[in-house]
């Protein structure tokens, strides 16, 4: 197992097929397979669920924002109530996020300047100033298994220079993170940036890995580009990291980009879109994403997925779901969240198979000829509609921990 | 066991201490203990919980509103899904209310005819009637396995004149959902009226208890009235039903409330208190009710209480539940929810055990003693806020299902 930092953290590459991998990763909280989707628990809450029913769907590992936790509860109350994983009652892995993207997403941002980024409180106006060493000390009081480095992320838009200019601030940035640790029993993963321009993803690449951490994770991508440049840039950044060691491709996605993200040789995601989506009444099936509350599901006696096995789908009928979805009641978030969690996760254990067995281009065609995308201009609209979850992506709503 | 019906209903009282009653209830769904408090399901969900949640938090009957179901999903859609049960995913008995509650309640009332109650849809605006016999249709077409007679429920005010010809027309209503039954699957409760006079609560009963049904229920209290009058009537009452059959206290109570319900000789209940106080907030203790949004909360690394047996307090801090207050997560609703729930299930096994000892009288004391009930004048305004929950108590709120 490759471990820079000499604690308990590894990764090992048990199988692959062209660029694609089947790997354990191990941290202190013990061994878990890769590739592996981590839902998103922004503020110590997978939305709707427990951390049992979590589990039960299929996760091994959640992501934390560490930037909301910072401002409400405060870093101080999850540290005193035995660390993060004590606070939510998880036992398994957690990843937190440094908090720059939050920065960006929620609009609060005023300035960045060497030193950090300074930005005002989306919950009580406050000024205040994150720096790489404050995102490395917080994320080491919250007590996450992996800490991310503070990076600059940019939307799709930024010319050649600027988008060097925020890459070379977070290769400077990275290098703070890195001599700012203190504690040896977390990974610490490094973020690759560099627009939208492949000679600067190659040249960030390069800057990142020469200076060492457990991981690597590309940022500033799905950000608003076409999914064709998306898919384009991460496939040719992957094959510039480590061989040995996992591979981290931010915020990414729906169904079909976690497929190409996969083959592409990425080991670890996270998205809000299937617990987001799930809120809103979409439940993805194996032919593509369905609208529950849609008046056709009014007296339909199956199940949300003819076949699947979430808790969902074991228990109530579309029907009941649907009926649940019209009356506003809570437990309707809840189920389609258990149904679209676990319908990632059993995608991620199928690619991970079709990896092991060598079948990793035939499942993707299978997968492709069946699942039909979400339109991309509806795509668009409806991260506008949520409110400006990305970066350049202004949405008309107000800001909220619900958007990033 | 008595029985009306000539169907698997029946009621046996294993012990009694004053008036007080501990039985069995038994319908086609199995036996069951008494005193029992029944959650209110109003839209076919306990609100925030799965059925399995509310079974282990000590749930033995549900009680759904055929109000709210018929206008939707509609009855026809429950029907076609197998019935109420089904539909629900919940095997333990149910308990439909009539539907005239909520004709008022929900302040869509246009006229009450010797016919029925005309009203308007509070969903789309649609002119309706529902007669007693369309009561009792709906109610079997549902399938629940406690159905109620239609009422007229009159608020705290009316003169005696008003009272009386609310209670007669409820008395003629009786006889006809009577009569109108055409499924003997199903027990059948009168409801006993009668507005503040102690004479008409004791002509109601003579009449009702007349009509021959399976169970009685006591309707029109808890409406606004001072509880010292509240308390009076119920006390009044009890005694003038059938010592071998089911009493059913409507819309009782606070934990308070139970106990002296209980005393009075009432053996079943149903209020949406407990799950909507925990919606907002509210969290019972044996000493009184506390507010987990309380800034007090922030850091507590205990329980919601003490020596709790239910799901939230055996996994979570009252800090973390107080943070997902806080921080608006979908799962602080289910923990406060399963927590009162557990509380008012407790209290009932408690006052069972010890109306079975003898020692009522004690635990009544000694509940008194240590709990501190909020004050009327806070109940009565928080009423308001929640809008108007019960007739005669319009509040600022537009109505909704939330609240009836």
């Amino acid at each position: 197992m490759s471990n820079k930092s000499g604690n308990a953290f590894g990764f090992t590459v048990q199988a692959r097929d062209s660029g694609a991998r089947a790997g354990l990763l191990t941290t202190g909280r013990g061994t878990m397979p890769t590739p592996a989707f981590m839902p998103v628990a922004t503020q110590a809450s997978v939305k709707a669920l427990t951390p049992q029913e979590a589990r039960a769907a299929g996760t091994h590992i959640l992501l934390v924002n560490a930037y909301h936790l910072a401002l409400r509860p405060g870093v101080d109350v999850v540290r005193e109530m035995g660390g993060l994983h004590r606070f939510m009652g998880w036992d398994g892995p957690v990843l937190t996020d440094s908090g720059g993207f939050q920065v960006y997403s929620l609009g609060a941002l005023r300035s960045v300047t060497e030193e950090g980024a300074h930005f005002t409180s989306h919950l009580d106006g406050a000024r205040l100033l994150l720096t790489p060493e404050g995102a490395v000390a917080q994320q080491e009081a919250l007590g996450a298994d992996i800490i991310m480095c503070l990076d600059e992320c940019i939307p799709h838009g930024p010319d050649e220079d600027a988008s060097r200019a925020a890459m070379e601030r977070t290769h400077r940035w990275a290098v703070r993170c890195r001599d700012a640790r203190r504690q040896v029993d977390q990974a610490l993963f490094g973020i690759v940036q560099g627009g939208m321009f492949p000679k600067l993803r190659e040249e960030s690449a390069r800057a990142i890995v020469a200076m060492g951490f457990d991981g690597y994770a590309v940022g500033g991508l799905s950000v608003g580009e076409p999914k064709a440049l998306f898919y384009e840039l991460a496939r040719f950044t992957a094959p510039l990291l480590p061989e040995d060691q996992p591979r981290y491709l931010m915020g990414v996605g729906s169904p079909e980009d976690l497929v190409e993200a996969v083959a592409a040789g990425y080991d670890l995601f996270d998205c809000a879109l299937p617990t987001r989506v799930a809120r809103n009444g979409g439940v993805y099936t194996a032919s593509g994403r369905v609208d529950i509350t849609s008046a056709a599901f009014r007296g339909s006696s199956g199940p949300l997925e003819e076949g699947c096995d979430c808790l969902a789908c074991a228990q109530f009928t579309a029907a009941y779901v649907h009926h649940l979805f019209r009356a506003r009641e809570l437990l309707a978030y809840r189920l389609t969240t258990l149904h679209n969690l676990r319908f990632y996760h059993r995608l991620m254990e199928q690619l991970r198979q079709a990896i092991q067995k060598g079948e990793l281009q035939a499942y993707r065609q299978a997968f492709h000829a069946r699942y039909v995308p979400a339109k991309e201009e509806a795509r668009l609209e409806q991260r506008k509609r949520w409110g400006q979850r990305r970066p350049g992506l202004a949405g008309p709503r107000a800001p909220s921990a619900e958007d990033a």
